[in-house]
């Protein structure tokens, strides 16, 4: 009977001392931070992915605003929106990016540049640093890039 | 009295195996990364926050430091002073900082740059990149933007 | 004897109860992101860091390719090459490489420094943003910043 005692109190130990599952349990932080980041829409054309993940956050390549009208207004909105819609199929949105930084290829373009930009971000504004370039790539007026949460 | 042993038994298992409480099961890091990023002293009058918080991480704004004497020494400072300012009230200090990116608006002043900079990173010294930019905001001399352990 | 019996399933409590030992527990996700950054190879003669370690990100200085026969090609490849040794140094490498930003002394030179910068990035490709700066450190063509998973 002292054997059936023991049994019993040795289930229950094996049943009552499983650690309760929780995210913690089931996804481990060291693994996760020691993934293999995503390389997203990778270009066979072009030097660089479209985005990268890990961690938490998405890494945007700069993006221009050339393949339309130029001028800095209608560039700053067509690089934007290229923004935006990355940011969409990526998993993330405008109203959760951390960090943009805009270069201009004239710095006297700023408050036209902005007259757009603040129409993207009316609410959650990410910290920006806006600076000029000496030379964009495409001739472009503007390029941003972006980190947001992902 | 076997039924006092198993009772005894069962009272340490429920008290014995409560796994220890930790951080990590307070805040499991999945839910903390799908979190909303935190927008901190967010402009009326400019287009971007103060400083972003999300994941750890603290992403400034690039700061000038053109409110005052003009020249690369006091706009350096000036800049440092501010973004020391920025990094304790959200949380971070100037001993916490990842990286910088510094903006010159000439390169030549490079090694003034440096000898005001050295000052505020005795001992932790950021990564740091720090090139010539063909314009900056107010026509300012310098421009840093930082990011830091948050 | 039942003595006996208890102190055995004592010491079973204190060896069955003990949680299973993973790295959630060895380094839990807040403590770890409230943790110090990781300062690695700072420079007792430069103003930074060569890396700096946090949360899952190692974080590099700006890296010129001076140091040989000058050009946009040569530099490029020691650049990447030095961006290399670093990564290995601290834990990382260059298929880990999370983002890229590429100062170029001329922007004329872009495609002349993709033909050494694809040879370094096969198949996992960094966000990536390629601007001209006014100016680089030590007369440089190219300096080259990044960001990895640690």
């Amino acid at each position: 009977m002292l054997r059936g005692v023991a049994a019993v109190a040795l289930s229950l130990l094996v049943v009552a001392c499983q650690p309760p599952v929780s995210e913690a349990d089931a996804a481990p932080p060291a693994i996760q931070q020691a993934a293999a980041p995503e390389y997203l829409n990778p270009s066979a054309r072009l030097p660089f992915s479209e985005g990268v993940r890990h961690g938490g956050v998405l890494y945007l390549a700069g993006k221009l605003g050339t393949g339309g009208e130029r001028g800095i207004q209608p560039e700053t909105r067509r690089a934007l929106e290229s923004i935006q819609d990355a940011l969409e199929r990526f998993g993330s949105s405008i109203d959760r990016v951390l960090k943009c930084t805009v270069f201009l290829a004239d710095m006297a373009e700023w408050s036209a540049m902005n007259q757009v930009y603040t129409e993207f971000f009316p609410e959650n504004k990410p910290a920006r640093t806006a600076v000029g370039a000496s030379g964009l790539s495409g001739n472009g007026r503007v390029e941003i890039e972006c980190m947001a949460a992902a």
